[in-house]
């Protein structure tokens, strides 16, 4: 499999824009031409699902329908309609030797993508990487074999119907361990390992993996209310950031509340928690204000609850708070609630996260909401791409340089 | 140390451009001042090489003198006069809900350097790190280590007379190999390890490191001479990019010819080659036009010689030389000699190398030829940064976003 994907990205390099978004448009075709197909797989998976006793959230995420299969489609009708990244010149160096040397964006190869239960990756992922040339290998989970197969191999159908190697994407059919570990191995053909799904799948592939890995999706992320908050808009801010998604890398997952503002503005957020029935772990000062609230330990601290779950812990100065975020975050997306311009702007420089706000939610870290027009995952490391990674984030650089016989003394 | 370091980052990303250039300058002169000292220590090491019998070279790589600690005291003055990276602003992006984002650039955080005998790398790759904002922690072979210590120990010394924190840099005494894997396993305070040496060194820490780790350095470049070659450019560009220098990575390893021009041009350049005494090793076409030619194996053509000993493969079209060096090169430099435009473009476009050249040697391919000033490696991985990698290499990017109250729907 990685011999034909290094074929493949050769191949791929050279298809023009309008041969790509063309395969892209015909495959999103193809998918809702076969649409009986995929659904009769993904019911081998929900069955399998069921008698293994899934929970009933868990078989949501696995179970498709024909409107989840049209979504998958627009979504490659949307990847058509992006900017092509490939080609694009970064830089243009003259040197006094008469060297040109120019910048060029490139594909980065063959990436390997780990995923979790959502068949619908299998779709997003292809159409990030063919629109940014490069060829993929999938490595789904054991919960969505059945229907991650179809959905690759009516995507390679279409992709020979047009002409395209379909060796541009690959899926791992086997599901065991052992191959997950080779594949993280497979340096020599694998330029870029991206693994999408909770911090066990994101850990063992940190750990294992030879190829370079970008760590995605864990956010712990802080909201900060400043001495200087606006308290209308820091509820509605809150609220919004734990409440509106729970489940969510950018959900918010902890307050650090300034002591000289907590008296007034606690009570007050306490009770537009209760109506949106969120648990509330505290620190010694703003438990005694809070009602019903539970004493927070260390470990609440440094937790992703995913849940209807938040810690608050008090503070004394803006310092005292951005040391305590960046002690425990996860470098994800972080916020300060502040009318004060000179305490934003500390906060922005020194906290050390992908994504720092000044007065909005935390849940706008997100490919569509910055205007990406997709997204294959946030990173929250600091090497190759930061925050959330659109197509351009997908891509390299080489040089190429142009001379008349120049020669080094 | 990992603590130290991390605590110094957040200090260091503080300081002005002004007063990192101020402490270069300050252990520019320290350096200098120290010579004595620093010669010293370096004794101690060289006496220890010569009883365990290294070799004249290596010696000579690691000794140092007074002129060649006033070189290293120059490059930090030439680091401190090359512009700042970090704060630039990258992009600017205002979405429809008002939001403002901002992409800048940002130190990295904590830096790991891997290296071997040569002490000078200390105060380099300090000087690069320094300058980016990103404390660094090094790790340099056993060799040199007394003469590691007391270039350190003058650095952190200057740092603490400029008030500025001496844990921005610091050393790794032990020179066990436990230490060494342990330091590749410290993900949770170094954020980058930058392996500098030979093949042996970077795989051991691309296997262990649990790190992201940048590639740097091997180098089996290639030179196509292509059949609207013009001679008079092929021959000086091939025997300065072999010869000039043959232990570096940028050296060219390997002709590709095409065999409409081997018949005028391999002897002429046969000529050239033994007034350099270079050893050549040939396919079977170009073996029976060669005088004295050791006939190439496989292996020959995936080596990285680091000698004067260069292979020749004959092909029949540019896309078998494209195919070949794809095969073996180690994606660092390569480079076509032709006349013809199209030939040209085709070879830049598709092979698959981080330098592609035109008519030019491949020792270009380094961080002052491209003019960064400065250069901490040439990266052969296509994650991060790819080639001569200067001060804007060792950065990152995070984005800062301005609301007014923001919430996602």
């Amino acid at each position: 499999m990685g011999k034909l994907a290094v074929t493949a990205k050769y191949e791929l390099q050279k298809y023009s824009t309008e041969v790509k978004n063309n395969g892209l448009l015909g495959i999103a075709d193809a998918l809702v031409a076969h649409t009986h197909e995929i659904l009769m797989s993904n019911q081998i998976d929900i069955r399998e699902a069921e008698r293994s006793g899934m929970s009933e959230g868990l078989i949501d995420r696995l179970t498709l329908s024909a409107d989840r299969i049209a979504s998958m489609a627009e979504g490659l009708q949307q990847v058509a309609s992006l900017p092509d990244p490939i080609g694009e010149i970064l830089d243009r160096i003259d040197r006094p030797n008469g060297l040109r040397i120019i910048k060029k964006r490139v594909p980065i190869g063959v990436i390997g993508i780990f995923y979790e239960s959502r068949p619908n990756v299998t779709a997003d992922a292809f159409a990030l990487c063919f629109k940014s040339g490069n060829a993929v290998i999938l490595k789904g989970g054991s919960d969505a074999i059945h229907s991650n197969l179809a959905i690759t191999n009516t995507i390679r159908d279409a992709l020979s119907a047009y002409h395209l190697n379909p060796d541009v994407v690959q899926l791992i059919e086997s599901t065991d361990r052992e191959t997950a570990t080779a594949f993280m191995k497979m340096d020599q053909y694998v330029d870029l390992l991206i693994p999408r799904g909770g911090a066990g799948l994101i850990q063992a592939v940190l750990r294992n993996s030879t190829i370079p890995v970008i760590e995605t999706g864990t956010g712990n992320c802080h909201i900060y209310v400043d001495e200087y908050a606006d308290m209308e808009k820091a509820i509605p801010i809150i609220i919004n950031s734990k409440t509106q998604r729970i489940g969510v890398c950018n959900a918010c997952e902890s307050l650090v509340v300034h002591r000289k503002i907590m008296e007034r503005f606690l009570p007050r957020l306490d009770t537009a928690l209760k109506e949106k029935h969120v648990e509330v772990h505290g620190d010694v000062a703003s438990a005694a204000i809070l009602q019903d609230c539970i004493p927070a330990t260390e470990e609440d601290f440094g937790r992703e609850y995913l849940d209807l779950k938040l810690s608050i812990k008090t503070v004394d100065t803006i310092e005292e708070a951005i040391a305590h975020i960046n002690q425990y975050n996860t470098k994800h997306s972080e916020a300060i609630i502040t009318e004060n311009k000179e305490n934003a702007e500390k906060f922005l420089n020194e906290i050390d996260a992908a994504c720092v706000y000044v007065n909005a939610a935390t849940r706008f870290t997100d490919g569509f909401m910055f205007g990406f027009g997709a997204e294959i995952g946030i990173s929250t490391q600091k090497i190759h791409a930061r925050g959330p990674m659109g197509l351009k984030e997908l891509t390299s650089y080489k040089y190429t340089i142009y001379g008349n016989g120049q020669t080094r003394d």
